[in-house]
């Protein structure tokens, strides 16, 4: 009874490990949020980390309740965040993890749907664009109600580079990497920008910089998380503020162009998966895919990132996710 | 439909004079607002406000909509801040701007019910705990529902002061300025501290500041609208972020305590009218008035101020509001 | 010495009317400010504004010291921001206000150059690119460290409109307004982007948004001010916050790009004088002007724009500025 | 060169464990800060927060640069947090750690000397109130341009604890805890106010609240940080908002009371060492340390509290600090 005059917005963090805290702290300099409910299957995890981070609440700008809570915090909850997943262990392949995080994924969404989730859902497990697939299969939600952080980090990482290159306001770098969020994606350098101006003319007629040099810039971003795990053992702030990024962007229905991973529609030339495509992010999740003109060798990369993609979800997720097809 | 998965919170102004507009303006810096509608008999200058206000907005931080409305948005409005009314002219006595601006006041608050609103309604307009009262009869809303700017920017003012004075941040400064706010407000001295330490105590330690340098900050602050209004014609800045103080507070149901004008339910020995005491403000409006102890010279000055206040209603609006007693 | 341990960041106002008050009330919410000083001709106007707006502080984010001074202030003053200067009368013709608010900008600047000013002057008074040249030619600043705000305004206005037309955050619609602040403006559509897109691309595939329609957009944003002027009288909450937006450039050295009014040097074929190009803006002023390719009909705008305010200058400010050529 | 027109404040923070980069984290949403070093004696660890934090940039509202630095960015550094030192390891004595960390924090101190740092040292090693001592006696500085987090976060966790219990916003929850950062600690809850009123009338009043429960509170809080690290292994969100909450104190010359570990020179009886206090902090550090009346039990609390703080630097550190006396 107490807010009932007031239209409350309720946040909810799957997986209270350092990627979501990172998000959730980020949270404390935002305003606009009224709860903050933190699920992880570790609830001592989850309870330590609502102890630890409402003694912030003090000194910070929101006035939000945080709390640990279950999945019977999802019904009324507006958007849920979803980072539980595990990270790859030495000797452990690529496809075996793809397997245990799809898993953990299936269930956390089906406990979602179970408590009658109807709001946005993020994903941020790796490998992203196929954890927002098996998301949006087993959540129940509509396309464009699922979606994943995509390209979002890799993007902000490029246009941080290049604007340290150029000495350019990171805001006035326009670029994105488009494909898979790992080792396939890819820049469409014919669709970059300074300010207004085409970066390769840019680039042309300051004489000091080659496309060369940018694209090693875009390779140190591809590889950037390696490099960071090899220094710090892991990587989550940077990520944490691209999650918050994307949160407030559907909390005000910013209806701004973000690189997450979409459902493809053929806006690209496949369909019927996820993948990192620049799109309009507001309240209704991705509400359009921004077409960009590929050059062939772009289209190439795309292709074959979006096949990637494809294959392994068939070959590994296929009986995961029999009841659903 | 576009927002559907996000609760909304729409703001309305009724008023676009610059008291209004400061506040309207100094929302711009503010998140977690969808949509602030502006409502004035003027509508050309509502119309102009919304447009000279959106121009704002792609350097603000807020994603809000703003434009121009009628009554018929109250339905779905969680605020309403009311400022429409009349300055004090030249030759007007000020019994004569009371009934003015009842007769405005009672206007817009039939309106706003013949349209369903039921949300919180802050007055602001002048003389401001009789328009408060005014609103509430006519609005048809409960006694917590309603309530008015009170002494919160006379307070602002005085902390400001002392905390120029002492040389300490006024968010340590804790003092109200209670009663009327106008001539026969009052400092309860006593009940004045600086962090946690009693204040006079304080000036007993320091040395070289008095009460009675105090008081005459005090009256500097009473007296400081007519000295800006003598400098400037008309005062609005500071009551404009006072306002957002207060919806601020409303909307993030902080629950602060505020000297905000509440209806009296005997908790300084009066009731049945409005008038400025600390109170704890929060989404349901005034939650609770705090008790602070009085003086006999604070009863005093309060009794008189309150029933001041109950004279001028009952002499000059009794016809106005016949229907509703 | 209260303060030496913390470098301090001082901002003086010249002009204290509702454009550069709304400028000084927007700041309130800006950190990183120790200090705004209000200079007005009008003495008492100055130190009602300084009341006015300090009543805001204790509700604020800042912490800034805000206070009516002098010249005598500007010899450690890190940015001027002037917006003195008259409004257009009726019966007066613009030539006359050109004289007229020439002067004023020659007297200020020459009382800053008196005090020794040595820091970024933004020149906000109109017609604002004549009045830079004046401003740059009088405070024996260099060339990049006075600039105006030019299109920012105008800039922000059209980037709105086409948001709300496509219905894609202003933030990813990215067009510059260039040339004369005032009826010679124009778009150089070719080089208008969503996102990454090119805006005329982005039209054709939808199909439902002509450029004829944009065009239309733009004319209305270049006589938004007549109109505003029509229903409110005057505007200023919309220059308020862009010369917020210009300041925390230059304050955070951004270098963020601005179509602000920068000295010519040849960039777009004409020099000597200053008009709106898009520029980086950082600590040190305009730190490059950005060179976009022109089509023939947009050079011709831009050249038809510059010759009419370099023609303008010289007849009716040659002997007005005798001395400093 | 490219920054000379605006005064650059720059931040250091020495070491980069979980406590560290919450603080530095958390800096992202403030604006002011130009650039924040990054110190460790692991310089891979130094450089890979470096990379991870700036990552947040393009989302964030700061324009800082972030870099991994050395001591040599000493001497125009404005402020530098002091978080080095190790966690107490299982097996190991309290008197063991602070050996071990008293020796780090000399270390740090003396390379800061031996580099020209002039600004104001924050400590927040534990144990905080001996590690400031040490701070102090080997960096060289005034004893006001040092000082500890001291009581900061255990006063918010308190003020937070007693506003959830008593549904009354934080920010008017007056209340300090007091003595060393840890199990000697107290609450002068005679000194204790919500809004302008004493707490133990407004307990009174109410009717369901005991002081005795309150007590309950404190112990909580008291005992918070170990229920904390028993559930998620380590504590750091909050102090990280808290060191951010006294570095804006200091950044913006707010003079706010915060409950710092302070110098003490007789205001509460003892001299000579530095214990949790209500300080009166600004851009100069401590300027002065607030006396709350005690009464003879509070007064016991304290002296024991200091007495044990300063038999344990004369027992354990005189080796260390040998030179320095």
């Amino acid at each position: 009874m107490a807010t009932e005059k007031i239209s409350k917005r309720k946040i909810m963090l799957i997986g209270t490990g350092f990627v979501g805290m990172s998000f959730a702290y980020s949270l404390l300099s935002e305003k606009g949020i009224d709860e903050l409910v933190l699920v992880d299957v570790n609830t001592d995890k989850a309870k330590g980390e609502e102890m630890d981070l409402s003694d912030g609440l003090v000194y910070a700008e929101t006035k939000m309740k945080i709390r640990a809570g279950s999945y019977a915090d999802a019904k009324d909850t507006n958007i849920v965040v979803l980072t539980a997943g595990i990270a790859q262990k030495p000797g452990q392949t690529r496809l075996e993890l793809v397997k245990i995080n799809a898993k953990i994924t299936k269930d956390c969404c089906e406990n979602l749907k179970a408590n009658g989730f109807d709001g946005i859902l993020i994903c941020a497990g790796n490998p992203v664009d196929i954890m927002t697939y098996v998301a949006y299969k087993t959540s129940g939600l509509q396309k464009n109600h699922v979606f994943g952080s995509g390209d979002v980090l890799d993007t902000a990482r490029l246009r941080f580079a290049i604007s340290e290159r150029l000495n350019v306001a990171p805001s006035n770098i326009h670029a994105y990497i488009m494909g898979e969020h790992g080792d396939s994606s890819f820049v469409s350098w014919a669709n970059t920008y300074v300010g207004c101006k085409n970066l390769l003319e840019y680039l042309d007629e300051k004489g000091d910089v080659s496309l060369a040099e940018l694209q090693e810039l875009y390779i140190g971003v591809r590889d950037k998380a390696y490099k960071i795990i090899e220094l710090k053992r892991a990587t989550y702030y940077g990520i944490g503020l691209a999650l918050k990024r994307i949160v407030t962007c559907v909390l005000n229905n910013e209806r701004a162009i973000l690189p997450v991973s979409s459902y493809q529609q053929g806006e690209y030339g496949q369909e019927g998966y996820y993948i990192g495509t620049p799109s309009i992010v507001g309240s209704n999740g991705v509400e359009e895919v921004i077409k960009l003109p590929m050059t062939d060798q772009d289209q190439e990369l795309f292709d074959r990132s979006f096949i990637t993609l494809r294959q392994t979800i068939k070959d590994e997720l296929s009986d995961l996710l029999a009841e659903y097809e």
